[in-house]
């Protein structure tokens, strides 16, 4: 008898729970994230977060999303929860999102978006004034090996002067809970926080993707070597999260 | 670079949902239950439905609750959500669940409850009038090859003249969702509705384990060669739920 497991198929596990989510109003857990990591360590979300509104964001979310001027780039865009309140006050604000169903939503709500994820943008995006990597979308970096190209791609759309604030989770040392997958990660000559995860939903997932929690330091060095000069770095006092602000 | 991804740990998956749930007062999603079958389907669950109170069930479900008399074995009693009330009306009731953090809660709650599983029941358990297979737990027969030695090892603790009562889902012919996995398990000479599950929880993981999703007339066959005689089976009138009543 055939024991042996199969894989989900590969599709867009993500999307899929965000318009199941969308298409319950939001919420709370009409629709769960499942996430699971190459060491075989499941987690799951209400999907929820991603359409909350700004007066649910943390301090800091909002202190980031308050820096952002000009015409936006938002990279990772999901549900469209932070364009949405951009376009709102009055932003041209284009996202961008792996995502077809994430797309399809964020258009829905009224805001321009390409399917696209870097570092292959979109063609004919033209140039920005702010880029964004937020709701965690520093990791979209993917690694110290890929961040120099994500980096790249991301100056090659925007002017002389042009901020890139992007959010991020120091990993620290992993505590107990991921220790032994930081040291994994070093073993196999990744990045500690380099995570490699997929999304799940029902019979399908999304392929494997890299997605790195770098500590501020971390992340210099890919910068040092890049078009981006950094300007300015808030943490949360409470917790790992951070914001980077980078100017071309 | 190794990029195989890695399995879970297995361990009591299953007992550290229940455990978190209960430590968080059963709040609705304070817990989410992360159950994937071999086909690589994945599913979320409220953890908090294995807390719910009587007033919470089906009818069909109390329906089947009300038939239990004297003393009660409850096969798979999770965290005690149906002994715990049998308690308070004055039964004597055993569970037997085979997590051991599930076994913990039960006892916590005032009910006497060991590790254990079917076909493998604890010895000393003495004899029964009312052994139950309550949270679809009719799934416990496992399969048409296991149901035999399960239904012995039931019987084994039963008195002349007991009843076993249980739950079940009638998996149809699988609908959209399920047919192609049921036309797989006929192909590698399962039973349609062979469920082969796990529970994962952070890193850890239950084995993988069958269960069995039968139609009463399924059932039937494994009923016919066994100790046990069909007395009664209610449907529920609105869904694939349904409860099947033996008396030996």
């Amino acid at each position: 008898m055939d024991l042996d497991p199969k894989q989900p198929r590969i599709d867009d596990a993500f999307g899929r729970i965000l318009a199941r989510c969308w298409e319950a109003g939001t919420a709370p857990w009409s629709a769960v994230e499942v996430i699971e990591r190459d060491d075989g360590l499941i987690a799951a979300h209400d999907a929820s977060r991603y359409f909350r509104e700004p007066e649910q964001w943390t301090a800091l979310d909002r202190w980031a999303w308050e820096q952002a001027t000009g015409r936006i780039l938002d990279v990772g865009c999901g549900g469209g929860r932070h364009a949405v309140p951009w376009l709102a006050r009055g932003h041209e604000v284009v996202g961008v999102d792996a995502s077809p169903e994430a797309v399809r939503i964020t258009r829905e709500r009224g805001v321009e978006a390409l399917v696209g994820s870097v570092p292959c943008l979109p063609e004919g995006l033209g140039e920005f004034d702010t880029i964004v990597l937020f709701g965690n979308n520093l990791g979209l970096l993917a690694g110290p090996d890929q961040a120099p190209q994500v980096l790249a791609a991301l100056a090659a759309v925007a002017r002389p002067g042009t901020r890139l604030i992007g959010t991020g989770t120091d990993p620290g040392d992993g505590g107990t809970a991921h220790a032994d997958y930081h040291a994994w990660n070093l073993s196999r000559g990744r990045a500690r926080g380099q995570l490699r995860l997929r999304v799940r939903d029902g019979a399908t997932a999304t392929s494997w993707f890299d997605y790195w929690l770098a500590a501020p330091n971390e992340l210099a060095a890919a910068v040092a070597e890049s078009a981006w000069t950094p300007e300015a770095l808030e943490r949360d006092p409470a917790g790992p999260s951070y914001v980077m602000c980078l100017r071309k």
